[in-house]
């Protein structure tokens, strides 16, 4: 089933389900009223959802709306935890390359994570608000999962079958804040403003084969000004998969439901073309364009975004229909500035 | 007033107002049931909760009961978010100094702080329950504070405005994980287990002059194994007050109700006393004590906690009565270990 968050002007919004097809939508009313509710009393709650998502497919809904994802929070609005992977080894070596360090052997045994603020997400359509575009904003197209409880000690089997949800996520990342604050090392912080979901998260069984063993085997798109820049795959070249990531959040404490994990910047190899590495899929993040420009050309070219700037982040099924409805969002300066 | 979170066997438990002596609590059923709605809004529902305390200290509710901190999870039982500081730069510097590294100047100027797991905090006198002891298990005694809404770019003295609540916290470590962890670039993980609050969580009022402009000018006394070894000064050495914390921490986002700041370790300078550097107040973290004898004697020769282990950690006000009730826990292995 799909499961969104309407605004209605409180905190946590309010639960719809959304039909397949992202047609029309349906409040959970009755069931449950927020997100949170429905993962703290999963077995309880999800299949009444499901009954109404039924319902809804097949037309049968009684108060069926049109969806519009503009009136979607991101579909948790506030969580207990958004810890977020760099489980595209790619993206690490490209960053790495570009000044001329070595990827440390560990990184390719134990995942990069962060631990990110989670009082404050943005909806897909919200405006990214964002203090100064000397910060260097940037996007970051990630596919993030939603868990359940996962007790401390959990193998990356076990952890897997805590997935609840999968949604997309634009991690914004203000790139000129990055250097002083890992110098620092005790992590981002300011360089890591409100992050964004896609309108719809979406239960594993919506996405057929696609979902493998922990991994999503689809494209992301991403769309910078109109422009696609991002055809990533998202799939084969997941270093780890969300298993092993929750697993590692899962280490040392216990991972309550509600948790989000993001997988990191979607990021795909390059290829050898007339004696050039290429990166024919593009890029889910300006940084990462920077350093291809970096290793190819001594230094970077393309320059981040700028206020009006737009970005739309979306994935579609084998069938060509979006799965998660699109993020689509403009880059803004704070009301009062 | 005085707020405490009982267990009840949901995920937030139930919200009772305590007497300020600690001896007696009254459930705020028909107000709030749970302190995080009370954040989320704070104007309508705390002069309700206000009154029920005046009632409560007069001797006057109906269905006053005795107060049981063992009953108690944490004030909130799981948060939006835990960003804890490390506003006490003389700790830093210990720590510096013990490995002759230098603090960077930037640090006496802008706040060191990291992003906390917060999906499944621990109660006053739950134990801290730990992977291995191999791992280096520490105690860090803290103050904390839990916000109202901050908007994006408040400034420090903005952010003092929008403290609701001041508790304890015990930001449990594991110190063999951190020197890896760092390395990695992103900040603390693993090494960062649950958090444990105090049994209450207090306004500003019930602090009186010791509350200083966002610094607290108390004694956080610390007790290993029965043994007090931490008498430290929470007030004038805190380098960072917590408005400062705040304002860094809304400096790229917005900080909504329920936010918890941490001060990090409470640490106080040595003295000199016949040609040799001493800390007579004792340490709030036993890292602090081994950088300490590595300064001293070239090596450390206390050891992290075991299995077992107690530590327990309060503050009094200048009548001598406990203000927030004490964290009183012992270190646990897993159950099924």
């Amino acid at each position: 089933m799909k499961l969104a968050t309407y605004k209605d002007g409180s905190r946590d919004g309010q639960l719809v389900v959304v039909s397949r097809d992202l047609g029309t939508a349906h409040y959970a009313t009755g069931i449950a009223s927020k997100l949170q509710q429905v993962l703290d009393d999963w077995n309880f709650l999800s299949p009444q959802l499901q009954d109404l998502y039924d319902q809804l497919n097949a037309g049968r809904a009684r108060h069926a709306f049109p969806f519009d994802p503009h009136q979607c929070m991101a579909p948790l609005p506030r969580a207990y935890q958004w810890a977020d992977g760099s489980a595209y080894i790619n993206h690490v070596e490209l960053v790495r390359k570009a000044r001329n360090s070595e990827v440390p052997a560990s990184f390719y045994t134990d995942p990069l994570m962060y631990q990110g603020g989670s009082d404050d997400f943005i909806g897909p359509c919200d405006d990214v608000v964002v203090p100064s575009e000397a910060m260097g904003i940037d996007f970051e197209a990630e596919i993030a999962v939603v868990t359940g409880d996962v007790k401390m000690g959990a193998s990356p089997e076990q952890a897997l079958d805590g997935i609840r949800l999968v949604m997309l996520a634009n991690d914004v990342s203000l790139r000129n804040l990055i250097p002083a604050e890992l110098a620092k090392g005790f992590g981002f912080f300011q360089a890591k403003p409100a992050t964004a979901f896609s309108p719809v998260a979406v239960t594993l069984d919506e996405l057929g084969d696609a979902w493998d063993h922990g991994r999503l085997n689809l494209v992301v798109q991403s769309t910078w000004n109109g422009r696609k820049v991002g055809m990533c795959d998202a799939g084969p070249e997941m270093t780890f998969h969300f298993g092993q990531l929750i697993a590692h959040v899962a280490k040392t404490r216990n991972v309550r439901a509600g948790s989000i994990i993001g997988s990191g910047t979607v990021s795909n190899k390059g290829v050898e073309r007339n004696g050039r590495t290429e990166w024919p899929r593009g890029y889910s993040c300006i940084a990462e364009k920077r350093c291809i420009e970096t290793i190819q050309d001594g230094q970077p070219s393309t320059e981040f975004m700028k206020f009006g700037d737009t970005i739309r982040i979306e994935v579609k099924g084998p069938d060509g229909v979006s799965i998660f409805g699109a993020i689509d969002q403009a880059i803004a300066a704070p009301a009062d500035a």
